[in-house]
């Protein structure tokens, strides 16, 4: 009998009620985001007229260890969710390896990938407080995609600010927000001060989320009912996300399984924020002591090689500043193929459990390695990864093997992101031969740091 | 409150343990299919060369009304099925239509569409069997894709020949097929016999299923271990497709619902015949009488514009004749963007259908229309449909529209066949203005009319 990827669906009624604040059971809090005017720590009052009110008090809530979600979210999370939880058979078979592996799949709603439980969540609190538009940025489009469809179902207008490398190389993913109704703009352009000044700095530039960012922020404030809302990096985002973690968590209760190595890939650390957060909850209470694996591209290693501190979240130096772990906000990434990876920062949740020992491990991995994994996976467990997941997927396979040597029967969970139908491109590109590997010279790294505020 | 899209899935165990066979209830058979070099009927015996042994015997049981699924074949239907039924709240609540919609949605899988029903079930018989391998062909990409998969999942080689037009509006679909393991091949091509002679004849040619076809079954053929598998049309493949038809039905059954109408797209047939099939059953025993609508495009209208005689499935005239609605094995339909229902012919059992009568109506739909629907659904249930499926949008949007002028209330059952992503093409051409639709004149079809063969 041929094995199956095993799938363990919790019922609708196990779908989380609350989400997770992993803020609450820390033993302490990372540096407060500081005014980028000031440089005092900042209020929610200081944030109101960026990001939603709730959502801006939710930014900064280190003491509720979990927070309700309201039942209009939770009757749109259950058209989706809870989402599988699947045993890989078919790839432990493949690499006769005794781990046992399991993924968290967050491909199997319409949008593709795991974005959509923040974007719904945060379309939800701007009806709420009447507003009607919102601005954000997106760099390979998995975010802009899931708030196109979260704005579409709740009838706001929405502005997509993309990376200009990201519009060019994937035409249908802007197809597919304009479908959902947003209107997309290739960044940085000429209808904000940042992208205008962007532009006559570096005109050939293949844009940056940072300067997406900068372009949605200035567009947001300069509209009337108007909010940015953002995909990652923020604890808002990780709070949303802390579903993933929560439902794994359950469905892993009923198979009377723990993990013993957990691994995520890391952009701005929504996923991976998301998926560990209630085992490390166990973990900073006591009650376990799981591994954690952070994976980020070798193309922009913010945790690996990039320096702790205060840095701005955006290219243009508008938005707070944030502790941790960052290759500087002026860091221009090469334009490689997980788009969703290409960011200066990481959450300040994420660079302070990692600089704290608490999130064990940071690796980074090239990409042709990346796609290699990534082609393996496909071909025995039937799922198309995103280049963003097959990170995780490399560096789940690569411990499964390392069990192979050892003898060791671990349980390794990973988060398996989104699908990657609209990244054929680079899958052309790695069965071609074609596709390069790139790794940022010391030299280049540190001109990023250069361009870093000094504050300690 | 905002309305969602509410999905009822069935648990795993009333997953159908049995395929249902609609020729067991129908009062009279279609004709038989004819073996082209005697236009004897064929046997079993005659199929064996070109279909694996069990599936030549599924194609001519007339009898049998419950088929047993395989265990190993219901396994991986676990992976995605019961598939969701969904109550279309939010597209009910923007025509502002007293109908209840509901939609059949079997784009829920990573191959993207229904065709992976009936393709992990030929793998599996050609498994079965001991056969190494399996040639195909693929209009749109969707029964290529699945059948990659499935083919990956056994571990059986496959070469795909896939109709030239689409090779080149969509390279990303095959480098889907590549990444699962497929070899895809532009057709016509110089592989075969076939292929050359078209070649000679249309050296420009698009290309066509017909004629995708016949190189197929020549390649399958001439390779040892090998057979020839067809994602629509056939007789098992509407077997397979009936697991829709069941999950809805029952599905419907908890809700206390029984649709008034029941609409399908049609191309080859597979889905149409698939999902109306249990309902159809019915039909035939008096249990109930719902309306079925079959929807085609207007540039490839086989039911609305075709002849009702004996004609071959493929461009090649290599393959058994079937009694069916068609335009003629020589028709070259134009290359509009629903490629999965650009095929001359029409299953013989919905064709038998509708001619006695019991599929009450086909409507030929023009591909603007169609995008309009496309887009409207999109926007308000967040699922980007297939432009095939999007066939049958259309015709439950104008039923529905009709209801809110008579005020009834009927329940309106459709299927979502599959998603869009690897059509954001024609979505962009939408969007632009500069899609065109296009019906074939008197004088055009009079041709393809013209080449059939004469046999009563």
């Amino acid at each position: 009998m041929t094995k199956i990827p095993y799938k363990t669906y919790l019922s609708e009624n196990e779908l989380p009620k609350a989400w997770y604040n992993v803020r609450a059971d820390m033993k302490e809090q990372h540096a407060p985001m500081l005014h980028p005017g000031t440089l005092q720590p900042v209020s929610v009052a200081d944030l109101e007229p960026v990001f939603c009110t709730e959502l801006a008090k939710q930014e900064l809530d280190e003491t509720n260890r979990y927070i309700e979600i309201p039942e209009e979210i939770r009757n749109f999370y259950k058209m989706y969710r809870p989402s599988p939880l699947v045993r890989a058979y078919c790839l432990e078979e493949a690499l006769g390896t005794p781990a046992h592996i399991y993924y968290k799949f967050e491909g199997n709603n319409t949008s593709g990938s795991h974005k959509l439980n923040s974007a719904i969540a945060q379309a939800y609190y701007a009806k709420e407080q009447g507003l009607k538009s919102l601005t954000t940025e997106t760099g390979a489009g998995q975010w802009g995609t899931a708030l196109s469809m979260a704005c579409g179902y709740f009838g706001l207008d929405l502005r997509v600010y993309m990376v200009k490398v990201s519009a060019q190389q994937k035409p249908y993913r802007k197809a597919v927000m304009e479908t959902y109704g947003a209107t997309v703009i290739p960044s940085p352009s000429d209808t904000t001060e940042a992208g205008r000044k962007i532009l006559a700095e570096f005109p050939d530039t293949n844009g940056s989320l940072g300067c997406a960012i900068s372009e949605a922020v200035e567009a947001a404030v300069a509209t009337d009912k108007c909010r940015y809302v953002l995909g990652s990096v923020l604890n808002q985002v990780l709070l949303h996300q802390s579903i993933i973690g929560l439902e794994s968590k359950a469905a892993m209760e009923k198979l009377e399984e723990y993990p013993d190595v957990i691994i995520g890939c890391a952009g701005g650390g929504s996923n991976l924020g998301g998926l560990i957060a209630p085992f490390m909850g166990d973990k900073l209470t006591g009650k376990a002591n799981p591994y954690f694996i952070a994976v980020e591209p070798a193309s922009c290693p913010s945790l690996t090689r990039g320096v702790y501190g205060y840095d701005f979240c955006d290219t243009g130096k508008v938005t707070p500043l944030a502790k941790m772990y960052t290759l500087g906000s002026g860091f221009m990434p090469s334009s490689n193929h997980a788009g969703g990876l290409r960011y200066h920062g990481m959450s300040p949740i994420v660079s302070k459990l990692y600089h704290d020992g608490y999130l064990d491990e940071a690796r980074a991995v090239e990409q042709t390695k990346v796609f290699e994994a990534a082609t393996q996976f496909a071909k025995v467990e039937g799922i198309l990864p995103a280049p963003e997941s097959a990170h995780a997927i490399r560096v789940a396979i690569d411990e499964a093997l390392a069990c192979k040597e050892t003898g060791e029967e671990k349980t390794i969970l990973f988060g398996l992101t989104g699908t990657g139908y609209f990244d054929m491109a680079a899958y052309m590109a790695f069965h071609e031969g074609s596709m390069a590997d790139y790794i940022p010279t010391d030299a280049e790294l540190q001109k990023g740091f250069a361009g870093m505020p000094k504050i300690d």
